[in-house]
């Protein structure tokens, strides 16, 4: 008699996404005739550039000929794309073997995934706010209690609070955790953890023989060159960090899925062999992966020519153009935005100490424009609303045209 | 302090593949001028016919423009692609809702991660032999004891004999068990479940409450209209069986990566409510999993067109042949062959009662040719080779003359 793992029972049951698509819609449907704005989910929109298409093309071409088609690959991608990436690392003088890299089908999945690599009692730090996926993941594998409405989060778990006073990045625990979670720059803040905040991470870390999961995806968004683009740019962060990535942000790759995980030789556990998580990581994608696709894995090392690279980087420069109009326009407004200087999301406070859902149906109502309720994201996203910066140049002037043109006289009528 | 997860250190060292590969590299060391003929890896070599490749190019070019792009598409597969499944599983006669698949990226990440829907202490039954996957997923996730040489595999897993009396397919199992892992067409042996056979599981598992996992990656293969080309074809099999299937070895996707698996409504365990376990399972997917990729859905929907069925077929009917050439060369070697008529697998009975490793190395050294032994698969597979009729015809003819040419007398000198 088969038995069900009933921590799925345990997620919290309104994903934030669809609740967001059935007020949209719900809107649209009293108001037909009123176009709605989308400054809401975080989908690239820009197509791939030229380097990328021919790369995509080669690779279906050489598919369609027998001295040049290829079945199954290494489950860990391709040798020229993990020789590419410890280039990319190389140039910002990072050095990682190409046998650390392990491609994927995204960051998601890694994200989901890496947490098979412990045992279930491990202790979770979660950054709050945080991208839902590393909370469910853990819950799903039962290193959680039940979810509690008060609390707004799981039982057993630590969450890590990002407050304004710090930037909206954590501090260490007080207490001792297994696991942490961290995403920098950050989806939904925008914020980015500088050298130190980073810094102090891997010394709890290492102090405490703890595993950081660091979600570096939106890595190609940071312009300053202050600020750390990998966790490896840390001293002794290849003893307890594995780092995640992907071309989904990078490369515009979200519908074509391509990422990356790095699990270096020298990352320790409390009780691991020297190199085991990396062996583990290895046997685990052999198993239960059968290696990215290959036409995505040709478009990812053409990314990585010094032509993609320059390509991508311009759609990621047009994206960070729509960052700065949304958050000049968003300012003109009054209101408080944060993020969005080497990120592609903004963290815009909500006036007058509205919820997020509540100011969320007025940008609908009012303003006609979708956005993201922070508090989706935990209970420290109360309070705010996320904006993405992805969105064709053009709709994305008039959402914000849209907001100043009708939210001073929205809110005065709140006020009233 | 994190604690890994001890259950990888469970798994059983040398992996098949690489141990045949680390023999055959061995032995062309040895002796450098010998041409190695390969009967062994079961991947894919013929090109992908013109209709696919032209969809897939049409993607890419989609890719290319700002009014066809497209990002993330639903973790559940596009909509497009599941109703054309379902017209598909339509045209035999089974009635699946298109909202019963699920797009993956491949038959054996699902087939690892189907597990994750059920409790740790629920009881595993596995074909004897079998692909390795169905067991090395429930060795990490907690399900078994320690491997045991001596019974060649791991404690507390039911292991269900396919026997030569039975056309090496197994009979249900005398105890309870909860999860039961089918493979039909069968890989390694190539053996096909009958319709009587595939009841008496479906009937076992609704008297139990047990689940079925059932992988027909090489349904079609299936040429004889007597034999079931999914478990759906028996009544109430919806109520307790999970279907598993891939476009890798139907359109040659080994490397495209794309696959699917069918979660029905009616679907029932012990604890479970009514379309639970097929909510757990969107849920996990939408937590796991980003979707495939675009590209390849594009290309699973070409194939699935009036075209492009008829185009795959044609390349399935020409490794088929290779099958024939392949079965026709071995018994005129005096060999005892089994399955390759509705299987890309043949199944070959070692001579003189070898153990599957010496006539594996006896076909390497003498014959030159490179098989799978089929005690890598399970104890139960000891005295057996896999055979594989992936291949150039040309190539596969040689490796065929060349057993042909020299298997007697390697055969006598053994004797002497």
């Amino acid at each position: 008699m088969a038995r069900i793992n009933g921590n799925f029972r345990k997620l919290a049951a309104g994903y934030l996404f669809p609740e967001v698509a059935r007020r949209a819609a719900s809107f649209q449907k009293e108001q037909p005739n009123v176009k709605l704005h989308k400054l809401g989910i975080g989908n690239t929109t820009e197509p791939l550039p030229p380097s990328i298409i021919e790369a995509l093309h080669a690779k279906v071409d050489a598919l369609s000929h027998a001295a040049t088609y290829s079945g199954y690959g290494d489950e860990q991608g391709s040798t020229a794309l993990r020789e590419a990436l410890s280039g990319y690392y190389r140039s910002i003088n990072v050095q990682i073997q190409s046998d650390e890299f392990f491609i994927s089908d995204g960051a998601k999945a890694d994200a989901a995934n890496l947490q098979q690599l412990f045992t279930e009692d491990c202790t979770v730090a979660i950054q709050n706010p945080a991208y839902p996926v590393y909370v469910d993941s853990n819950v799903v594998a039962g290193r959680t209690g039940s979810y509690n409405d008060l609390i707004g989060g799981y039982r057993n778990l630590v969450y890590l609070d990002g407050r304004e006073e710090d930037g909206f990045f954590p501090k260490p625990p007080k207490e001792k955790v297994d696991l942490i979670y961290l995403c920098s720059p950050n989806n939904p803040t925008g914020a980015v953890a500088t050298f130190d905040q980073l810094r102090s991470f891997v010394d709890y870390a290492r102090a405490h023989k703890a595993v950081i999961i660091y979600d570096a995806a939106y890595a190609e968004y940071i312009s300053d060159p202050n600020l750390p683009k990998t966790i490896y740019q840390i001293p002794g962060a290849d003893e307890c960090a594995i780092e995640i990535n992907s071309f989904s942000k990078f490369a515009g790759f979200t519908g074509v899925r391509l990422g990356w995980t790095i699990v270096p030789h020298r990352l320790l556990a409390e009780d691991s062999q020297p190199d085991e998580l990396h062996k583990f990581w290895f046997r685990r994608q052999c198993t239960f992966f059968n290696g990215a696709s290959n036409i995505a894995q040709a478009g990812g090392l053409a990314v990585l020519s010094e032509g993609g690279l320059a390509e991508c980087r311009a759609v990621i420069a047009y994206y960070m153009e729509n960052a700065r109009i949304i958050r000049e326009g968003l300012k003109r407004s009054g209101l408080t935005v944060f993020g969005g200087d080497n990120a592609p999301y903004l963290w815009v406070k909500t006036p007058k100490r509205m919820r997020s859902w509540d100011f969320f149906d007025l940008l609908l109502r009012q303003c006609h424009v979708i956005t993201t309720p922070g508090s989706g994201f935990g209970s420290c996203g109360e309070g705010y609303i996320r904006i993405s910066a992805f969105g064709h140049r053009e709709a994305i002037a008039e959402a914000v045209a849209s907001i100043e043109h009708t939210l001073a006289k929205a809110l005065e009528v709140l006020h009233e």
